[in-house]
Formats: C-alpha cells, structure tokens, sequence
C-alpha cells in the first residue's frame, strides 16, 4: 500500500519516487515531452527533455497513448512555472503498466453529443469523465456522514435478506426467484425486518442496502433496483420524533459534505450546497394544496389531493422556498386509508407519517409503525393481507417498543443533491426495465 | 430523539425523568414491586412501594408481564444496596406503550434445550437472548471499524448491482430471476464490478452488500445469502500488497472492537479477543502439506493438495499457533489452473494469488487481477468463457492500473470472532436451501 497519491506529492519534493498513475494527456514537442499523470486526487506533469541520455524514455513515450498506465521511477521537482500544482516529475524510468487502445467507443471527457444509452453501455469509460466519477465520490461521503451521525447516536447496522419466502407487501412488483424447487421473491425493502430488530430488543437499527421493485416503467426517478438507506428506531414518543431525527441526520451529513467536498462540487457541479436550518418546515398535505392555489393558482382535482401529484411535488420547493427559506419541506396528514397498513394511525384515525420533499422531489416515506398487536392485525386484515405477513405480526405479540423509521433512496438523494437530471447517473450501474448490462 | 439510555441513567440523578424501556423482570413482595427495565444499553431498577398513594401504581405492575413495554415518569435516585448500577427509579406515572402475551413459543433467556430451527422461527425473540443480540452488536462495530480502516486510506464506497443479466462466472450455482419477460440472475459476487470501478479510475473502493449462491448444502459455513465485504484497490505492485493491505485492515478493526467491546465480549462469549501482530504469516500451500505431515502426521492423497482439505484448513490454526504464535495464517502458491479466471499468473505461470485462515477456516481468497487485455482474454478463453464475459473483458482494453483486492464474509468472520459454532447464528436471518422464513 505504498502508492504515492498526487494529492501527497508535495510531501515528497527532491526526493526519489516510485510513482504509478494513469496518462491523462501527452505533449510531444521537439526538444520536450510533457506527460500529464492522473489518479483520482488530481493531476500532475511529467517532464522528459528530448536528448541522448533519455533516448529509452523518449521513445516510451512516443509509443504511449492517453489511458494507459505507467509505474514511474525519478525525482519530484519544485518548477513554479508549471501550472498543475508548480511540480514536476522527471522520470528516470517509466514502465508501461497497461496500454490503451487509441480508438475508444467515445471521448469521455467530451459527453455533449453522446447518448446515455451509450455512455451506460460503456459505462467504465463514462465514469472516467471527472463529473461522473465525483457524483461517486460524493454519495460515498454522503453515506459516510448519514452513518456516522446514526453511530453517534447509539444506531447500530443490520444486514436482513433479499430473498424472502412471500411477496410480502402487495404482490404486485416483486421479482421472482426459482429458489431450487420453490418461489422466492426480491425484497422491495427492509421494512419489516428492520421492524422484526425492534421486537428483538435492537432500539436503534439502520441498513444500507439494495432493493428491488419490479416497476415496469421508465422515468428519470425509477430504478428497478436501488440502494435504500433504511433507519428504525425504537421508543419514540411520535412521529415528529422521526422527523426530527431524520432531519438532522440529513443536515450533519450535508454540512460534512459540504466541509470537504463543497468547492470540488461547486467548481464541476456549479452547486453551493445548502446546510439546512433546523427543524425543517412542515404543513399538512391540505394546507400545501390550498397555498398552492393560492400562490401559484396550481388546482387539482379533489380526487387527485390524496397525494402529493408530482407538479405539486415540485411546486413544494418554490412553497418552502417562498415561505420557509428552505429546500425542504414535511409533507403531513396523509389520507390514513392510501398509506401502508403498518402505519400507526391515531385513535382519531389520522396517520402518523410523512413524505419529506427536497428540491421538489420526495426522498422519503417516514412514519410512527403501529406496534400494538391488534391494531396492526386489525389493519392487516383491512387491507386483505393474511398468511404472507403472518410471521411479522408475531413480532408485536411478546411486546414490542413504540417505533418509527423511515428510508432514503441513496440514489435519488445524490441525484437531487448534485442537480443531475435522471437517477440513472447517479447509479454506479443503472438497472431498469429494458437494461440489465453491463 | 430523548429516549434516556439505561447507560446514560447516571446524568440524571434526583432528576424528573421520562423514561421508556422493557420489562426485564418483575418481583411483586409484600410491601413493595420491584420491575427491571431493559434496553439495549443495559437493566435499571423501577422501585414501587405498596401504599395508597400508589394504589393505581400498584395496579399497574400488577398487570404487567415480562416484555411489556413501558414510558414511565418518576425521578431517579441513588442506591448504593441496588445492585444493578446503585440506582432505582421512584416512578410517578407508569404507562403501558405494548403488553406482551404470557406464554411464549419458547424461553430466550434459556436456549439450551431449544432447537436452533425453533429458535430461528422465531428470531424475534431468540434475538432477545443477550448473548445473540451481542453477536449483532459487535457485528456492527466490525463493520464499522473495517470500513473506517478504508475511509483512512483514500477508498470510497461503491454499491454495485445485484440483478445481473448473465450468469458470470460459471453458470452454476446461480439463482435465476423472473426480469419482466427475460431472464436474469443474482450476483454471486460483486468482482467484475469492483474491477469496473478500477477501469474507471476510481482507484480504491469497497462494497459491503449481499451476495447469492445456489449451492444446495447444508454445512455449519455456508448460506445461499450472505453479506460480503469487497474491497479493491489499484496500483499495486503485486498480490503481497492486497495481503498488506488486508491484514492491516483487520487488525484496525479487531484493536478498536477489542477496546471498545472487549469487556462485554469476554463476559458474555468468554473470548479475550487476540490483536494479531503484523505482518501475517504467510506459507505455500505444498509447504503446508509438508510441515502438516511432519509435524502432526496428517497426509492427504496428492491429488487433494491442490487445494486446503477442511482437515487442513483446521490444523492451519494449530500450524500458526505451533509455528508462528498466530491466529492468522496466509496460503500462497496455489495451482494456478484452479482458480479463476481472473487471477493473475506472472511470467512463469505463478498464481499471484492466496487465501487468508483465520481459526483454521478460510475467510477470504485474494489476488492481483489480470489487468492486461491479452492475457485475461486468454486466461477467459482457456476456461471456456465467451459472450457472458464479453463486457468484461472491455474493462481491460483501454488502460487498467495493476490492481488486486480480497472478499470476506462478515457473517463467517463474526462467527470467527465470537466462537459461534454456526453461522446460521452469525446471521441476522439466515438463507439455506430449505429456510426461506422468516
């Protein structure tokens, strides 16, 4: 583990290094060649005048092409004039690790006119491109900062199945598995197993973790499989404590975020990343129906105002912007009967659960669970479900702490966070209906 | 989020408090009611005396069983006579948040005579059992410190998808999904992935996710789901650098779990967890058949010697202990026409790979990968491989760094660790071939 990365070179100046990088461009001049080295801190010059003494490294040169690989031997100089970092290398031998091809599928560094359809193709040379590897960089420092604010308050990981006996929830879009002689199913989430925790006494989970939803349909938001960052925590008092929680999570992760990260994503994403104040704004969905109207004249259908529609979904930003100053909003009251039955609900009847929009798209579901055991049996039976969701009702029969949680799609969260247009480049590798490679 | 951890109690001493927790046990005398409340931090003490004033208390206990959850207000005082933490709580308000029936499937404070299949019906409450959810415990802050160790070092996290569209490696041992009108499969391993990421200039990363196997046996080590610890790293210089690499990261994590948990891990599994010194022995494989002879007579039919027997594997422990005064052991030098594809071989057909025996069970097999085009397009094609790695093989065409990496099961290491002797116990839910519940 001895590779010298570019962002550590200046700790190593007159001194002899072994260096190993990738060639990022190459200038050959007459009396000089300069060769530009990169790796994923950054990028340096190597510098090879032309003359007898170098004669075996002139020609190595002459025979690269950009992307290749080289492990380099020579002497770090100070050289003020140089633009990349005021340094040079000066080789005094240099290996060809790899060599590329000259002729690539498209130039990654020019993706203007080139299809997503072939950039995801293709996609290990569309994530050499500096904007598509940081979109990486930052939703692994985005997950970092999430964990480390639930490690800091008591959560501890879970690791639950993805292949499960029943298709537990609906029915509807699970994936089939031939599990040898049976059927098994693809989770589409965590939710009860995260709940299954709770019962056994975990107070405070969280998982990271694919899911996988069988949707037949094409959006610039679906993934038929995604990374779900899922937290469950026991003994809550309601569900404005898992707003809450849920709320700073997102704002210590983002402030971080933005603490190393926030001039890189300002200089290639041209975005200030906003540390939002606490706690976040909310209004019930009604009220956000009727300011819409009133602000923006945006009427709907009564019928279509059990949920948020999605050009009201978007209209909630300039809402939160214009009235809170803020990218976020809550999203309460939900209609109890268009909510999953293990939502609590009141002894009024309203649901205790939120949708929370950011930048005019919902990132999250949250909700207080209903851990009484004949209320969540009574809402079972209400919603039809009978022997496949058997087993979860068994974990509110021994006691089983109140409880609430919610989950984020890691996807969409770095898709809204960096302004990208579809989820598909904010996966490392996108599935969907119609693309199951590479 | 106010919920007052048992462990945090000693902040609030002749305080009002509101505290919610789990009835651990209840002890109704004559003239007073001792409750125990539990949460995952640890056990207080609820003190009620029998008088008028504390009749409706009074009442309440009475009612109570063992698992009901409780939100209880009162002020907590000092105790020197009480055991549990010299404290008790003197509540004012006792409200009942769930009440658990009375009899229950089995008693999780006393497993011995339960059946490990009744007990894994029933997770939810044998997770209730302290040593089984300590498993989970150290579990977590394994994880965490493994992936803190990388953090340290410039990898980022990637995560990679599970639904593939050809079954890669082998064609075996693969599960196949119903994708909409094709067919697709579940990633047995996320290794074409990871060295994806190399292609793309991502340098270091990691995965910490589900991988599948179709294998239908049923043996104390293996689980057809199972979470896999990836990681990957490039400019290496050969495969002793992936060993570096790895057994420094363990080593972190092991120290830091050791600190923080070592008491509670001795206490409950009786295991003074070892901080291995670096560097990690390391043998040949034809060494070992060798010195497993001289030493303690065990001989094999040389047609076995191409790989650890299961004998072999669990006399490695002695060897490293006899030999090196270690728990680790690396083996090195297997046949090269053993192993897959993409492992390197140098010059003279040498696997630059290994595998990594901890407590006499292998936990990991690592390697430097084939990251030249033409040789691991040979190395492909000589095992028969065509169309399915096609995508593959791109990875490699236009520049690749040298690069290597490892997987380790974290159920089996967390089996390791703590001296489980299934792993069905390692696991929050396990997969097998005949256990798809719950």
């Amino acid at each position: 583990m001895n590779k010298i990365f570019v962002k550590e070179l200046s700790n190593y100046y007159e001194k002899e290094i072994e260096f190993q990088a990738t060639v990022d461009n190459i200038r050959n001049l007459q009396w000089v060649q300069f060769v530009i080295l990169k790796d994923s801190t950054g990028k340096v010059q190597m510098t090879v005048e032309k003359n007898d003494e170098n004669k075996k490294l002139n020609e190595i040169v002459n025979s690269l092409t950009i992307d290749s690989t080289l492990k380099v031997k020579g002497t770090l100089k100070k050289a003020p004039k140089v633009k990349l970092g005021g340094m040079e290398i000066i080789p005094t031998k240099i290996e060809i690790t790899s060599l590329s091809e000259e002729e690539k599928p498209f130039n990654y560094n020019d993706l203007e006119n080139v299809k997503l359809d072939t950039r995801l193709d293709n996609r290990f040379l569309d994530l050499r491109n500096e904007r598509n590897s940081a979109i990486f960089k930052v939703q692994s420092l985005l997950t970092k900062y999430l964990r480390e604010y639930l490690y800091n308050n008591n959560f501890m990981e879970i690791h639950t199945p993805k292949i499960i006996g029943a298709a537990s929830e609906s029915g509807s879009e699970v994936f089939e598995i031939k599990y040898f002689d049976k059927k098994a199913y693809l989770a589409q989430s965590p939710q009860f197993y995260k709940q299954m925790a709770m019962s056994a006494g975990f107070d405070r989970v969280f998982e990271v973790a694919p899911c996988f939803r069988a949707e037949n349909s094409n959006t610039s938001k679906h993934a038929t499989e995604f990374t779900s960052f899922d937290v469950e925590c026991a003994y809550i008092n309601s569900y404005e404590d898992v707003m809450n929680l849920e709320s700073e999570m997102i704002t210590y992760a983002l402030k971080k975020v933005k603490e190393e990260m926030g001039e890189e994503i300002k200089r290639i994403f041209n975005i200030d990343i906003v540390v939002p104040k606490l706690p976040f704004p909310s209004m019930r969905l009604s009220d956000i129906y009727k300011e819409l109207e009133e602000r923006y004249g945006y009427k709907v259908d009564k019928s279509e105002t059990t949920d948020l529609t999605t050009e009201a979904e978007k209209l909630c930003l300039k809402l939160a912007q214009d009235k809170f100053n803020h990218q976020f909003i809550f999203v309460t009251d939900f209609p109890a009967d268009k909510r999953a039955f293990y939502h609590m609900r009141d002894k009024d009847g309203k649901l205790q659960g939120y949708d929370l929009i950011w930048n005019g798209v919902e990132i999250t579901t949250g909700a207080q669970r209903e851990h009484r055991y004949e209320e969540i049996k009574k809402n079972a039976q209400s919603k039809g479900l009978g022997e496949d969701v058997k087993f979860y009702l068994e974990f509110f029969k021994y006691g089983c702490p109140p409880h609430g949680g919610f989950a984020i799609g890691l996807d969409r969260l770095t898709m809204l966070l960096l302004n990208i247009p579809t989820v598909k480049e904010a996966m490392f590798i996108f599935r969907g209906p119609s693309r199951l490679n590479p």
